[in-house]
């Protein structure tokens, strides 16, 4: 077994994967493999019901908000949402916290203006930016709550005048939101919940049908809504996978149980940096993330050499993004803390190594 | 084993299904699931080059189109297709052969002017309209080339004088055909190429980039061609599947070799129906599709009682669309010929029966 520090798409629980193989040679006891039935066999249906039961459980999604399962990932997103909620004369609101939600304004402009209400980019988004009022004329707040890159991490929302639209998909179910704040949230599945190939939605009815365009049924949330992720054929196999990691999550003990094995996890890593004199973080300490923990080395020329030691101990998936650099471990739900505690003994050994 | 004949998401080759479930515990060797690597390791990069490959080899795909592999289905590039080539004060023509025909041309009237210069719509689409004449105005024809509720195939593609769209999502690597022919063909994955979550998109490059309108990034094939279908986190289990079996259609000998075999198993099938005089056929002879075959009874009353008899003998996916009704049996490439003599061999029984 691998300790899979992957960005994503990223470490799944082991008896996910065990149960996901067999349903793709048979389901349920089909004799059918899940991938060559019908989206519309009441199999199929009871686990798009379940995975839809289990996001209102798991996260308390009030009454009054629709759950989705879409295709395609948080990209697709970008642009659905501006599609769906800024008029062609309005105006959202962005910050701009790293590189996603910069990739999220850009496509935000191909439907609206734009204000950048905040941004982190002069310090290569090290930290989150806090500073700032939110315009009440603009049709929505739109906020990433974990930046995946940078090891940045939102801990508190801000108390928002306007919908808040959030990008969740590196912290979604590791802790506990407040889902009546948010207008809309979204996540691609392959970092917290399950494989590339659909995307999470859960948007706040009232919210839709408000902007004069016209929309094109796939990128209107209205037809998803109306009916119930099955307008077109659904990705069945990465819902399912989903679905079984949300009844992981329960059987876990929640989101709430998850958030402390999380906060333990990342407590224990970050507490290892700031004590080995090898190793230096790179965000501002208010913002590290729970999900993503990033560090680089006061001497880069040891990178390699550490590198090396954690492929001998099966640690993989841990070098930094190209624009930050050194190393970053993902520590998502999935990734037992045993995992965690076999890196910093790499650390370590390392630093034993390099005395 | 089931003797899968369902319409989609379709039955898959066992083989593919058996090499798919260990790459969901145990990827290449790698002791990680293939959910949970990274896109861009080296070992997905190469299963995606080995797709495009494979689908160039096998349709013998000339220069100057990109081979993408799209998140989501065929509903999907109904309104992207537009998105792209349509001109806002332009117009398209549409071929309506069918319920799909028909959701493609409401999607196309989102972006501009839409011309339906056929339909069978009148007998409920029995038959392929033919007689036509495609204006040379247009900025495309889009046909559909097999349609799954009525059990109809384009047996011949007309000459068109601008560039011809199709959709190929129930009959993709069925037969050959001339991709010279075509300015682009699209394809959802879930008939006969793999599960559900993918598209295929086959498109000639110099058709792109001459509408005015500005494109999000997601919606954009030109992006998409750019980046090789790495603009966004892939689906990456529905794509490493369609590469599965796209190997498993080389080594049948091709797609000459399966319209080979496909041709046989309608055959057997189409002459059953014509000669048991409980059955009777839906549509126009020279029309009927080689994937989806559809009948019905001349005494409806006894549609349950061979349900029943298909059911005994592990015959599934047979009942037929509600708008047709009576019986589909989908013959996709993977659906071996056995399948289809047990399907026979019940008819005939049931013949015997009900003397």
């Amino acid at each position: 077994m691998k300790h899979n520090f992957g960005a994503g798409p990223g470490i799944l629980p082991h008896e996910v994967l065990k149960q996901a193989a067999q349903a793709v040679v048979d389901f349920n006891g089909m004799g059918l493999s899940l991938l060559e039935i019908s989206h519309r066999a009441p199999e199929f249906e009871a686990v798009l019901d379940e995975a839809v039961k289990l996001v209102k459980e798991l996260l308390e999604v009030p009454e009054g908000y629709s759950v989705l399962f879409l295709q395609g990932g948080a990209s697709t997103q970008f642009a659905m949402l501006p599609y769906n909620l800024l008029p062609a004369d309005g105006k959202a609101a962005y910050v701009e916290s790293g590189v996603w939600a910069n990739k999220a304004l850009k496509e935000a402009k191909f439907f609206g203006e734009v204000e950048v209400i905040a941004t982190s980019k002069d310090s290569n988004f090290t930290y989150i930016p806090k500073d700032y009022t939110i315009p009440a004329d603009a049709a929505y707040l739109h906020l990433t709550s974990n930046n995946t890159i940078y090891g940045t991490q939102l801990h508190e929302f801000p108390k928002s005048p306007i919908p808040m639209a959030c990008d969740m998909s590196s912290d979604i179910f590791s802790r506990k939101i407040n889902v009546a704040d948010f207008g809309l949230i979204y996540a691609g599945a392959q970092k917290n919940m399950g494989p590339a190939g659909t995307t999470l939605v859960i948007v706040k009815d009232e919210i839709l049908g408000k902007v004069d365009r016209k929309i094109p049924s796939m990128f209107n949330y209205k037809v998803h809504a109306e009916n119930g992720s099955m307008y077109n054929t659904p990705p069945v196999f990465a819902i399912y996978v989903s679905m079984l990691t949300l009844r992981w999550v329960k059987s876990k003990g929640g989101v709430a149980a998850l958030a402390q094995e999380n906060k333990a996890k990342s407590r224990a890593l970050y507490t290892e940096i700031d004590r080995n004199p090898l190793f230096k973080p790179v965000c501002a300490v208010e913002d590290r993330s729970d999900m993503n923990v990033c560090f680089v080395m006061e001497n880069p020329e040891l990178e390699k050499a550490f590198l090396k030691l954690c492929d001998d101990k099966d640690i993989v998936g841990i070098k930094g993004h190209r624009s930050v650099g050194g190393f970053r471990a993902s520590i998502y739900n999935a990734l037992p803390i045993t995992s965690v505690h076999t890196l910093i003994d790499a650390m370590q050994e390392f630093q034993e190594k390099n005395k």
